[in-house]
């Protein structure tokens, strides 16, 4: 059985913030109390992340470029939003009526390279992803491990929509202390049939879990999954950058 | 919160079986027994409902016409099995080494059109996705009334990779009862910032919830989600081919 249990009533997130200090209180804090255990899983919004490591731009300091006026001017956008979403990516992906699809600088592709202007106080600002958000998955598990001992599975997520599917679904982009993908090749069905093409990105699947557990309009960016334990590691593993897949095996780019 | 629970020891699945009656008797055999509630969803991986529906090909009984002949050459493969999954298709969206992208006749964009070969007892059987999953769930949550005078939401589920990501989630292929999109544009985030682009797609995440709760070696169709109630519809709804991505707005085919 899989839970997954939104923390309330978190403070509003400010640059160098104490997350793991708040997370730890705020379990304290439910009524039924709950503490940390090294079989949990934190799944974390982003934008906790990227509040706290200070990731905002204030639009009035950006000057757009040319190709960010053209495309702001194709889309009837800022030009000055889309600068950062060129500032953030590695690739340009498409360009389409409202879409602008990039590769992150960490490699990920979705809309506008992460660059979000919702959950931000301030009109002109935009907020981008962590710079390294597995680093700032295993910074957090460790800040956990120094308060509590335990050191559960850290994945940090942003919602990407999908090439062929309508809506959005979170995915992981940050993660450490969890094996991102489960590997069933090799391995024997019911039948005892040999499972051929069985890779799990749990992970993602994690990152959905929470995702379901929480009111979109609400400050609720960690969410605690209990019974996934099998998938938390003792090391902090691979990170979520294995879920990117390899340019040469992108047939879609 | 969430839970999700699977169900265990489902008997084996074969045609006609009367999968609503078994879900039932499975929540009462449990050691602490539940009942369905009308904001409960159930999940169900495909595999059970395409048993019973009789949806599968004994291999011996497929002739491979040149399409398939080809294909299989390059990919070392059976030419009978890609016969079934081009069959199953309504468009081939990628070949490639190893990979058969196609559309299925439902419209969903995924390997093989579904076509599988796990799970299934006897050598040379495939099995395919339901003809009309969101038929499916509407029979089952009919038949569930039937029974218990309750009709949770039902979504059905296959595994499915993603264009830029390493591994499978499961997805929705099939639903009733449940509001596949969340759509927040117009809403207001917890800083009264309107949010933009925000559709979710709830169903996908009930999928990859249920799946994140699956041994994927035992034998667990079918898992119980407690806590989605705000997803859940009295009406069946528009299923899940509400996620389903207009030809047109396909900016990777």
């Amino acid at each position: 059985m899989i839970s997954a249990i939104p923390l309330e009533n978190l403070p509003e997130i400010t640059p160098g913030f104490d997350l793991a200090s708040a997370v730890v209180e705020a379990l304290a804090r439910r009524p039924e109390p709950l503490t940390l255990r090294s079989d949990d899983v934190l799944v974390i919004a982003h934008k906790a992340i990227s509040k706290r490591e200070g990731r905002t731009v204030s639009l009035a300091s950006v000057r757009p470029g040319p190709r960010a006026l053209e495309i702001a001017a194709q889309q009837s956008r800022d030009a000055r939003h889309v600068q950062v979403v060129l500032d953030e990516s590695r690739d340009v992906i498409r360009v389409s009526a409202g879409v602008l699809i990039t590769e992150t600088r960490h490699g990920y592709i979705c809309a506008n390279s992460g660059v979000d202007a919702s959950n931000v106080p301030g009109d002109d600002t935009v907020l981008m992803l962590p710079l390294d958000p597995d680093g700032s998955a295993r910074e957090l598990r460790a800040r956990l491990r120094e308060l509590t001992g335990v050191a559960p599975g850290i994945v940090i997520t942003d919602s990407f929509g999908r090439a062929w599917r309508v809506g959005q679904c979170d995915v992981a982009i940050g993660c450490a202390g969890i094996r991102p993908l489960e590997d069933w090749r090799g391995g024997f069905d019911a039948h005892g049939r040999e499972l051929h093409a069985t890779v799990i990105a749990v992970a993602d699947q994690l990152a959905a879990t929470a995702d379901l557990a929480r009111r979109k309009d609400g400050q609720q960016p960690v969410i605690l999954v209990r019974g996934a334990g099998r998938h938390v590691s003792a090391d902090d593993g691979p990170g979520a950058a294995e879920l990117i897949r390899a340019r040469e095996h992108d047939l879609f780019r």
